[in-house]
């Protein structure tokens, strides 16, 4: 006998179980469908991408969670570890082939060899949607209004999109003279509700001195209400200006839309990365903050740096995917999968192509239908569609057949309608499946 | 200025565009849906699992087509590059987790580090559907059956399934006293539509003898219809075996079914693995069966031999994903795709909340609708409906604000409907894009 291995998976990585599969390809395909219903449009590219590609001249920490290696080519090739660098590499390479503004969606895999200590995984889907090659407000506001669908439509209730501007930061810390330390300061705000007020002050105090830190403070607590926040930042900007006066265009449309209620404007937030330009949002659940955001990403005016000289504005947004998952299987209470909607038993194998012909008479009605493979007995065929969830029973024995009958068994409510013709025995299954899915 | 990188793709790796991202995911939802119509359920598996885990103790061709390479762990891992090798180690790993008999469908990308000379891609995707657990000819019938539906429901037509019994085979081969040829004579017999019958005669004398060498070609030329070609396989096996019942009882079924015209009993097709040991299968396009097999499969006796003593039987076929899009391509002469029903355009940018809620309105309808995210020039704006074949524009300036009505355009027939009532507008555009589609 050859020797047996074991079938382990690497540290990181996962299966999917039906159960999880089918939760997850519902979840994209609302997704999809959502993006669809604005005019975006999928894209892919490939998972594995020349090292220099994706990492530009190297450094910086991405360099150490990236998988990459030696190909039997000897070309130094990479797994994609994000979907932000491929979209970059793919807007320069298909240029021409490209409409512009460029609205596009991308759900996929990314790899990255995280610590996994953290509960991270080292494989994960990415879901990105972005407007490219635009630096309109009304893009802005498309982005925004799609986020608050995406999520109405996933069925998430209680959700709120925390949104600011980095512009109007960066004017803020010219006018006080910090500009020069933006990059630690934005970093030590964004950090703000895992550290504390107090923590933060003490950085900010450090790096800017404590008049600077006050104000800093200042510029960044929320008022109770958009147009006081947004005013306070106004003032603390010495006057109205080009980002500020964006803010009101898009919040006045938000308004004009009936869904200013789904967004808050938070000064707190400023999203770590350089990148950001303009606009910047995180969406938290309410009363679930600790999660952290399920849905961010900003404004960038200058999306490709790494392959072309000509500046590429957009705006894009990033679906946490795996918190979604976890924050719905939650709110469903881990409601099982009905994995079939009927199943025609088999107690007779002479009759197996009755079986099959029955079956796609009753799918041809919308109804998802299974056979069971083998004459075993009924007690196992029975525990077979308890376990995928199945809630209609179909029986097809010699009586049956030679009275042109079946009989359809409610596997919910264990009740039998024996032998009734074909067209009323589907008719009562699909009552069945209403009564079920209610 | 940084220095600029070439965003240039990995040979044998390919960009998909949105037109073609589109009829993928169309594809890929067809796919999905006849399979879970008939009790199926999707599985995933990681991309990256340990080298020795997919490859088993190494060796053969296999090897030194998989990307593998030494991951920051120091682990020796691999990129899957099918997804039959997964499903036995997932079914190994999650046995207790799995309902058997497994009904599963898979459809992922896998990486061979391919010669791309003859038009093979390293990076492409699979879709598998098996039936695992049961050694019934109800699954075959079943795998057939679902064959046959899926390319139906993705309009492929003219297409005709040909199918044998290796177990047949091997039975006729053991009669002749030539069973430990049987891998190189099932090899020259897979190669008869590439290499002719003149070379494979040559190839199976030199290797059997002439007498051996007629009685297979004998065995593998089809007679005129299926009991006939069938007759033929019982005599030469000196009468019915299990084998041959088991055709007898599958193609019954198929009768019964009124699909037995899209199968023939072809004994020349063995698929050159020795992994199978049952039904054997491949799928030719009418006047195309240069092309290859389209879906092609067959029954196996013993799946996870890699990581278990116990024999797990079942039966699965795959769709070559890449094959079916080409041949879609041609049928459809390349209609460019739809990629949004409606688009509202910005003619001006005070009433940018109007273009948004108006474009909400239309979506409710169940009609994707996207708003052109700049006040640019209106022929800047048609150009891009044409380009993203757009059939209906919808215009909002300061009149129609007044009056609360839209004005409707025709962008196929350039027709104007001026100052519609927005609900009669909304009919309007339903009613041209449904002509669109016809």
């Amino acid at each position: 006998m050859d020797k047996i291995i074991e079938p382990k998976v690497l540290k990181g990585f996962r299966d999917s179980l039906p159960e999880q599969e089918i939760r997850k390809k519902k979840m994209f395909r609302i997704l999809e469908e959502t993006f669809s219903s604005f005019g975006f449009v999928p894209i892919d590219t490939p998972a594995l991408e020349y090292t220099d590609v994706l990492l530009g001249k190297g450094g910086g920490e991405t360099d150490k969670q990236v998988y990459s290696f030696k190909d039997n080519g000897g070309r130094d090739v990479a797994m994609r570890f994000d979907l932000t660098v491929p979209l970059a590499r793919f807007i320069t390479a298909n240029k021409s082939n490209i409409i512009f503004p460029f609205k596009r969606f991308h759900i996929s895999k990314v790899w990255r060899g995280e610590n996994t200590q953290r509960g991270r995984y080292r494989e994960f889907y990415q879901c990105d949607f972005d407007i490219v090659g635009t630096d309109s407000p009304s893009a802005d506001i498309e982005i925004l209004i799609m986020m608050k669908t995406s999520l109405e439509k996933l069925g998430i209730i209680g959700f709120k999109i925390y949104f600011s501007n980095r512009g109007i930061l960066n004017k803020f810390l010219e006018i006080n003279n910090v500009k020069d330390k933006s990059v630690e300061i934005l970093r030590i705000i964004d950090k703000l509700a895992k550290i504390g007020k107090e923590k933060t002050k003490g950085l900010l105090t450090e790096l800017t001195g404590a008049e600077i830190c006050n104000k800093i403070l200042d510029f960044i607590t929320p008022a109770d209400s958009f147009d006081k926040t947004l005013n306070k930042l106004i003032s603390l900007c010495n006057g109205d200006n080009a980002e500020t006066e964006r803010l009101k265009i898009i919040y006045k449309a938000l308004r004009e839309n009936e869904i200013e209620n789904y967004f808050i404007l938070d000064p707190t937030i400023t999203r770590g990365l350089d990148y950001y330009t303009g606009l910047v949002f995180e969406t938290f659940l309410e009363g679930n903050r600790e999660m952290g955001s399920v849905l961010s990403g900003g404004r960038y005016n200058n999306l490709a740096s790494l392959y072309t000289n000509e500046q590429i504005p957009g705006i894009g947004a990033s679906i946490g995917i795996d918190r979604l998952i976890a924050a719905l299987e939650e709110s469903e209470n881990k409601k099982p999968q009905n994995m079939c909607d009927c199943i025609v038993f088999n107690i007779d194998d002479e009759l197996i192509g009755l079986l099959y012909k029955t079956a796609e008479e009753i799918r041809k009605q919308g109804i998802s239908c299974e056979v069971y493979p083998e004459s075993k007995k009924l007690n196992k065929q029975f525990a077979y569609a308890e376990k995928k969830n199945i809630p209609v029973g179909v029986i097809i024995g010699k009586d049956e057949k030679e009275s042109g009958t079946i009989t359809v068994k409610d596997l919910i409510a264990r009740k039998n309608y024996e032998k009734i013709q074909i067209q009323d025995g589907i008719e009562k299954i699909a009552s069945i499946i209403r009564e079920t899915k209610n």
